[in-house]
């Protein structure tokens, strides 16, 4: 199984405290050590980055650590193969462009019989159950909307859409065009909402504390949702299974 | 304006050498320094690269100069805007999937009264002309091949394409699918093609010598595609104007 970080925020913000944390778990605390990958919105412009090295040591996730790339919108995966070879073109988050977006997916768990139908301009390139499931829902979004419809619309097709893949297994995916944030979950998924006043947080798989209130102003929100709780001193909530949330500037949206 | 840097080889090789002497041209020895992207093919898995500071001291440049990535199949792009803002979304190369093969594009020139019909699945994120330009490539593509096609079929294709948007204005390109790269010349191209017996090179744009003798096996074969010559001591031939040239295993294919 992979692990997933998602991050969701107001204003552009530095993702490097949770993925130094995510990050040990590709060698240190965990061994997710077949491939890694990242995705930053910044406008509509994307920055990607993937990798089959272990992030725990990749020169590549060594730079994403050090600089400070500030996102809005951010989609991290450590893999850990289950189907498909490991390669650069197995590694998660896939991208593609729909409606002049880019959209980032990423996806933790394992689906079984599952061989969708794709007749249309989304094609996998890898061999993984996971960009198929990817490549699936674009061909579906772009059938059901002519041209980008408003978050709320993408909402409600995304959650009947979810369940026709959710049957085949485990689905927990973090999916995101740069205004939103989606995450659906089977079974391990958890989410923070850190707003004003900030405290400060202590990594579970690293001894590192960083204190909120020192970086951030008091309007800034940031939601990270991830596989299991990145920080030891704060409450992560769990999604319930067959759970779809989004989260908007920061926050979730109420449903 | 901006500059191409493009490679094929028969082995995956390592750019560094090549892609140091053009990244001087981001700040140093020329001004094209609003922004700058590389897109490296390993098998049918990418690496991509962009970033809106100038490729002469941005953290991302620094890192490929010193990262040896090889690979088959490289574009490289640095950017003076002539249309379109300086943002990330902004920067060349592009990236989109067809026929569940990754496609990499990257400009020079500048396209006039250019406002092709997208109506089909491949619509620009940016403001560009040139991302114009790829979409409508990607379009006519994939309505005149139902699969993948042969390397030489798509030559036949993109040599009908070509100047329908070589007539709107300056028109060099870089095109790889990760099987064969692709150049076409409206003014300045030129290539080099290297194999045994391999020789010392010199840059021209900083002081930086290769013996390629010690870097390759005699059964090495590369191919070099850039905007302005970046060696001092070796001849690099310059394309024909509207000519469009592909490169398969470190050569020019014969046409």
């Amino acid at each position: 199984m992979c692990q997933l970080l998602g991050m969701n925020c107001n204003t552009p913000t530095d993702v490097r405290f949770s993925f130094s944390g995510f990050t040990q778990r590709a060698g240190k605390t965990g061994d997710h050590t077949d491939g890694w990958g990242i995705a930053f919105f910044e406008d509509k412009g994307l920055r990607h980055f993937v990798d089959h090295e272990r992030a725990i040591d990749s020169p590549v996730a060594k730079l994403i650590r050090e600089y400070p790339i500030r996102s809005k919108n951010v989609i991290a995966h450590i893999r850990k193969a289950t189907q498909g070879v490991v390669s650069l073109e197995n590694c998660h988050p896939f991208v593609r462009e729909l409606w002049g977006h880019y959209w980032v997916f990423a996806h933790n768990g394992d689906l079984k019989n599952f061989s969708p139908k794709l007749h249309s301009h989304f094609q996998p390139v890898g061999s993984t159950d996971s960009e198929q499931a990817f490549c699936w829902l674009m061909q579906e979004l772009s059938k059901s909307h002519a041209r980008m419809p408003s978050i709320d619309e993408l909402t409600i097709t995304l959650r009947e859409l979810a369940p026709g893949i959710a049957k085949h297994g485990t689905f927990n995916f973090l999916l995101s065009n740069g205004q939103a944030l989606w995450a659906h979950a089977s079974t391990h998924l958890y989410y923070i909402e850190r707003k004003h006043p900030f405290m400060q947080a202590q990594l579970c798989d690293e001894d590192l504390k960083v204190n909120f209130a020192s970086e951030t102003t008091p309007d800034d929100k940031v939601a990270v949702v991830v596989t299991a709780p990145l920080t030891s001193n704060e409450e992560w909530t769990a999604f319930q299974s067959g759970e779809l949330k989004v989260f908007v500037n920061g926050q979730a949206r109420e449903s």
